[in-house]
C-alpha cells in the first residue's frame, strides 16, 4: 500500500527530498535512481524550486573556441551547451571554428532594459490621461518607490499605451547583472500601488503583457528587452569553400529564400535558422529561464556576398540573462558560467555578447550545411 | 602550461569526457565537479550530444497531482518539472489542486503531424506550377521515396506556396510516437532529391522556414504542427473564492486586459500568461527539445465567468513532444516519462494532452494570483 | 434658418437627392456645387449608398498600355487609375512600359475562393466537437441551405477552428465573378441557423474575424482570399539600365533591404514597396470595395538578379474583386472596367490578374527609381 | 483605324483631356461618357494625377450628425463618405445617432508625426554606429538641412535600428495640417544625402519600410504614425436596447469573440469590425490617400458591460490625414471638408478626431447589429 504522506513533505533537507521521491516512486510504482543522483544540498536550490526529488541531467558539451572581439566578451572562449539535440554542439563548433579563423566575431550589447508592463483598468480616455499626467509630474516619489523595493535595480523609463478603459504602461529598468524581471516586478508593483492610490486607476495586473515576457512580440523584437545585441564575422571566400564546402553566393541565396522569404511567408517573427537551439543549450547550462528562449527566437539573420567574401551577422533583440541570482548559484550551472568568466557581478553583457556570438557561429553552420544539401546526412550521422 | 589535446578528445567513454573536462578545467582555471557528477554511462548519450565534459544537474520537482479526462490521459497524474524559477512548482501545483477538485481538466488532441518545409528554386510561375503538378501526379513514387527512408512516419500531405522563383512544399507526416523532426528531415529529402531530378527544380534547403520550427509563427499557430491540444477546466464559484481569493469575474477580465488586448497591443502572437514556463520544465525534464518552448508560448487563454463558476481553456496549436527517441532515452528523463506513465510507444498523445493540462494548470494559478493582486509578494516569498 | 427636414428625406429620386444636398448646405454653411455635379440616375445607385448628396470626383488617369501573358488576360492593356497621388500613373506606366518592351507580365490565378467565417458560443470543447462531426457528417443539408441562398455561390470547404467556448467555422464558397462576400455573408448566415436548430451552438457573429475581412490578417496572407495571384516578368539588364537607370543587381539588394529586411524589422506584414497604392487606384476607379485595399497590401515583392536581367515578382494572396454587383454598375465604374475588357460574367479572374500586373509594374518602377536615388526628385517634380 | 497619338498627350487642359480620352475610346472600342463628365478645370489636378481622362465619380452620402466632445472637433458634425457598399452610410448614422443621443463621442489626438525610414548599407556594426553617433552629434546640421526643403515640416525625432550592413533610421516629423508623407520624404532625402556625405553610408531607399507607408506593421500599431487617435462614448442600457435592441453584455460578448479572440486567431493586427470601411468611405471623400486605409484598419476596438451600459471604445494608432494639400485641393473633396468646417490650415486633429468618432460608430452599429443576428438580412434589404 502506498504511503502518499511524502508527496506533502514540504522540507528542503537531502531527507525530505528522499523522503518525497520514495513516495512519488512508490505511487507511481518507478525507480527513480538517476534522478535521485544529484550532488548539491537541495537548500542551494531553495529558491529555485518545490517538491523537489532530484535532478534532471542534461548532457553538457562545449563548442569553440570562438574569437570574440565585442565592447564587453574579448578574446577566445569555450561555450558550454546542455542540449540532448545530437550534431548540435558539433555544428556550433563548426562555426565557431570557421569564425575564428576569420579573426573573430564582433559583438556590440546596443541596449540593456529589462521591462514590465502592467495594465490598470480606469474609467476611460480622461482618467487614463489623469494618471499619465501624475506620472510625468511626479519622477521623485515614483523613484522613491523603486528604491525601497530594490538596491540594484533603476527605473529608466515609463512608456504609457491606452487604449479604451485599458492603461498599459511599460516600465524599463537598469537591473545590473541580474536578469531582473523578479526585480522589476516588485519594483513596478510597489509603483502600481503608489498610482492607484494617487490617482484611482486599479492594477488588473502587474503584468499585462506588453512586458512582453516568454511571448514572442512585435514590441521586444522592435524595441528591445534585456540586452539587444549584435554580432557579426566576415568569413573569407576561401575558407567558405575548404571548411564550408560552399560558396558566399550560395549561403547567400539560402539565407534569403529561407530566412527572409520563407519566414515572411509563414508569418514569423523569427528570421533565422535556429537560434532558440542555441540560446537553449546555453541556457540551459548557465542557469538562465529557459523560458525566454522565446524572445531569443525573434533573432534576425542577414548575409551578404561581399566580393566573394561572406558577411554574416545576426540581431538578437531580447537576450534575457543573468550572471547573479536565479539559476546561476546552481553548483554546474556556477561552473558552466565560470567557463567562460562569467559569473558574478560585472559579467552580464560579456555573457550576452557570448550568446550572440554563439549564435551566430550556429547559424552560419547550419546555413553552410543546407547550403551544401547537407542537412539530412549530418543527422543521420549523428542524430538522435 | 595547459594542455589542449583534450579538448580534441573525439571519444564517448567515461574515460574520455573526463579527460575532456579537465582539458577545460585547466584551460579556463575552473573547477568543475558538479558538471562532472553524472551517473551515467555516456554512450547513453552518444546520439544526444557531442563533446560532452559532463551534465547541468537541473533541479526537479513535481506538480500534482492534476485529474484528467482526455482522449489518452485519464486519472491523477503527477508532473516533473525541471526548473530554476522559484514559485513556479508551486504555482502550478496550487492550479492542479483547484482543477482536481473541480473534478479535472478535459484535454483533447485535435490533430497531430510534424512538418517540414523545404524551399526549392525554381525558374518563376511556370516551372513551380510544373513542379505543383508533377507532384500531384506521383503520389506513389513519393511515398516510396518517403516509405525508404523510414519505417514509422507516414506522409500525409504536401501543401505548395509558390512565390515568384521560391517553391515551398509543407510536408506533414504521422510521426507515430516520436516527436518526429528529425523523421520528418529525412524523408523529405529523399523526395526533394526526387523533385530535383524529375523536375529540374534546385532545393535550397530542406527548411525552408515555412515549417516552421523554433520560430514564431502564424502558420503553426493556425494551421498546427505536432500536436494541436485543448483543455479546460470549470472552477465552482465557491471554490475560486475559498481557494484562489478571487472571483471568476476578476480571473476573467484579467484575462481579457492581459491575455487578449494586452498582448494584442504588444504584437503578440502569444495570448497567455507564461505557458512557455510550464513547457520548459516539462521538456527539459522528460527530454523533449527545449528549443520547442518557442511553439508551446503560441497558446491562447481564455476565461469566462458563467453564473459565476469560472470557465477556462488552452488552444495549444504546436506541441511538439515525443516519448520515444532524443532525450527521452536518458535516465532521468526516462524515469520523468515513467512517473506519468508516458515511457514508449502509444504514449505520445497521452503525454501531450498531460502538457497541455500543466499549462492550464499554470495558466490557472497565475491569472488568478494577478487578479487577486498578489504576483509581486508570492515571488518575494518563494521567488530568488 | 436652416431648415432640416432635408436632412430627413430618405428618398433616391434625383430631386430627393439635390434637396438634401440642399439641407446639408444650409445647415453646415458650405457651396456644394461640385459635389452636386453628377451625371447619372440616383437610383442607379440605390444599392450602393443612402443619403446620397452627389458625388466625389476622383480624377482618373490610365496607365500602359502594359502587355500581359495570363491565363485570363492576354495582350495589350490600357488601365484605368483614380487617384489623388500625383506621379502615381506616370510612374506605373513607367512600369508597364518597361515590362512590356521585355515581353508581358506573365500572371496566374492559383487560388480563388471568398470566406466567411462566424464564430459560436459552445458549451467547451466536447460540444465543438459535436458540432463540427455534425457538420462532417450532413453535408447535403449544408448544401441545401447554402442553395436557398444563392444561386451563383458554391460552397468549397468549412475549416474548423475551436477554442475553448469558442467555435470559428471558416467557409470557402466559389462565388463566381461576384467579389461575393455578401453573398457569402448570407448563405453563411444560413448554414448557422441550422448549425444553431441542430447542435445548439449559438451564433455569435456571422464574421468572427478568421474570414478576415477588411484587416490584415496571416491567414488571408497564407490561405488566401478572393483571387491569389502571381506575376513576375524579366526585364533584360540593357533595359534596366536604358530605361530605368539603375541595374538588376540594384533593384535586387534595394528589394533585399527594403521590402523584405525592412518590412521584417517593421513586423509588417506587407513585403512590398507600395502595392496599396495601384489596388486603391484601380479598385476606386472599378467600383470595388476600396477597404479591400487592406488585402492588397498582403502583397510580397521579390527580385532576382539572373546574370544581369532582372525578375520580379508578386505574390498577392488576396485580390478580392468582382467584375458584376457592387459598385462595378455605376456608369464610370463600369466604364473602366469595359476599358480593359472587363464587365460582366466570365471577367472576374482576367481583372485579377490585370490588377497583378499593374501592381508589379507599380512595383518595378519604385523600386528601380528608389534604387537610382529617384523618389524624392520624382515628387518635386510631379507630387504635391 | 484607331489613331493612338491621343495616348501619347501630356498635355493638361481640358482639350488635351478629351483627346486622351477619346483615344482610349477609340483603341478600346467604348464609351466613357460617364467618365468625361466632370466639372472642374483638369489644371487644378496637375498635381493630382498624370494621363487624365476624366473622373470616377463614387456616390457620396452623409452620415450623422454625430455630437463629438473633441480637444479639437466640439459640436454636432455631419460626415461626407464616398462608398458604394449599401447599408454603410446608413449603419454608421445609426451609430452616430444613438451615441449622439448618449452624449456624444470624446474623442482626443495622443501623438501627431508623420514618418519616414531609409535604410542605408553600412559595412557593418562598428560603421553603423559611427553614423549613429554622428547623428547624435550633429542635430544642427541635420536641422539645417531639413529646413532647408521645408518651411512647414520640423524634425522632432530620429530613431536608429542597425541590423547587420543595414541601417534604418526612422525619421519623424511635425508636419503641420498637411499629411506629410511628401514633405517628410523630401526632408528626408536631403539628410541622408548629408549623412553619406559625412559618414560613407549608402543611401538604399529613402523609405526602407521601417516607416511603415501603406503596409500593416506593428511599428505603427505601436508607435504610431500620423495621428494615434482615441475615441470613446458611454450608451445607456436603455438605449442599448431601445435602439440597438441588444444589450450591453451581448455586445461586449461579440466585441471579445470577434474582435479580440477571433483577430487573434486569425493572427490580425487589426482588432476591429470594419474600421477600414468607414476611413476608406471619409478619406475618398475628402481626397485623403486611400491607401493609408491599410494603416486605419490597425484599430483596435474595446466594449464593456459597466453595470448595463454599454462603454464602447477605439484606438487607432495611425490616422494619417491632412486637411491642406493632395487631393484636398480638389472641388467635391475640398467641399466635402469644408462641410465639416475641416478645409486648410489648423484644421487636421480636428479632422482626425471626426475620422475616429466616425470609425466608432460604425464599430458600434456593426457590433450591435451583429450581437442583434442581424447582419444578413440588413444587407438583404440595403445591399448590392
Amino acid at each position: 500500500m502506498v504511503d502518499r504522506k511524502g508527496l506533502k513533505n514540504r522540507g528542503r533537507s537531502r531527507a525530505d527530498v528522499d523522503d518525497r521521491r520514495k513516495a512519488v516512486s512508490d505511487l507511481t510504482e518507478t525507480k527513480l535512481d538517476a534522478i535521485g543522483d544529484y550532488s548539491f544540498d537541495p537548500e542551494t536550490a531553495s529558491k529555485n524550486i518545490e517538491n523537489m526529488i532530484g535532478v534532471t541531467q542534461v548532457p553538457l558539451g562545449f563548442a569553440g573556441p570562438i574569437f570574440i572581439r565585442g565592447d564587453y566578451a574579448g578574446g577566445p572562449f569555450l561555450v558550454p551547451m546542455a542540449t540532448t539535440e545530437g550534431a548540435l554542439v558539433a555544428s556550433v563548433s563548426r562555426g565557431m571554428s570557421v569564425i575564428s579563423e576569420s579573426g573573430g566575431a564582433r559583438t556590440k550589447v546596443l541596449s540593456d532594459a529589462m521591462t514590465r508592463a502592467p495594465v490598470f483598468r480606469t474609467e476611460g480616455i480622461d482618467h487614463s490621461v489623469k494618471v499619465i499626467n501624475w506620472i510625468c509630474e511626479n519622477p521623485e516619489a515614483i523613484d522613491d518607490a523603486v528604491s525601497a523595493t530594490t538596491k540594484h535595480g533603476r527605473l529608466l523609463t515609463i512608456e504609457p499605451f491606452p487604449n479604451g478603459r485599458n492603461l498599459f504602461l511599460r516600465f524599463s529598468y537598469d537591473t545590473g547583472d541580474a536578469m531582473g524581471m523578479n526585480m522589476a516586478t516588485i519594483a513596478t508593483e510597489a509603483v502600481c500601488r503608489l498610482i492607484e492610490n494617487e490617482t484611482g486607476a486599479v492594477m488588473i495586473s502587474v503584468s499585462g503583457n506588453m512586458c512582453t515576457d516568454k511571448k514572442p512580440a512585435a514590441i521586444n523584437a522592435m524595441n528591445g528587452r534585456g540586452k539587444t545585441v549584435l554580432a557579426e564575422a566576415i568569413i573569407p571566400g576561401a575558407l567558405v569553400e575548404s571548411k564550408l564546402h560552399t560558396t558566399a553566393a550560395s549561403v547567400t541565396e539560402t539565407n534569403i529564400r529561407k530566412n527572409l522569404i520563407g519566414s515572411a511567408m509563414a508569418g514569423s517573427m523569427g528570421f533565422n535558422a535556429h537560434a532558440a537551439n542555441m540560446a537553449a543549450a546555453v541556457y540551459i547550462a548557465t542557469g538562465q529561464d529557459p523560458a525566454h528562449v522565446v524572445e531569443a527566437s525573434l533573432c534576425m539573420t542577414t548575409c551578404e556576398d561581399v566580393e566573394g567574401d561572406l558577411y554574416i551577422a545576426i540581431r538578437m533583440p531580447a537576450v534575457e540573462v543573468g550572471t547573479v541570482g536565479g539559476g546561476t548559484r546552481l553548483p554546474s550551472q556556477s561552473e558552466a558560467l565560470e567557463i567562460m568568466g562569467c559569473k558574478g557581478d560585472g559579467k552580464a553583457r560579456k555573457f550576452a555578447e557570448i550568446v550572440a556570438a554563439t549564435v551566430l557561429a550556429g547559424e552560419l553552420s547550419t546555413l553552410a550545411a543546407q547550403a551544401a544539401g547537407q542537412l539530412g546526412s549530418a543527422h543521420k550521422e549523428l542524430g538522435r
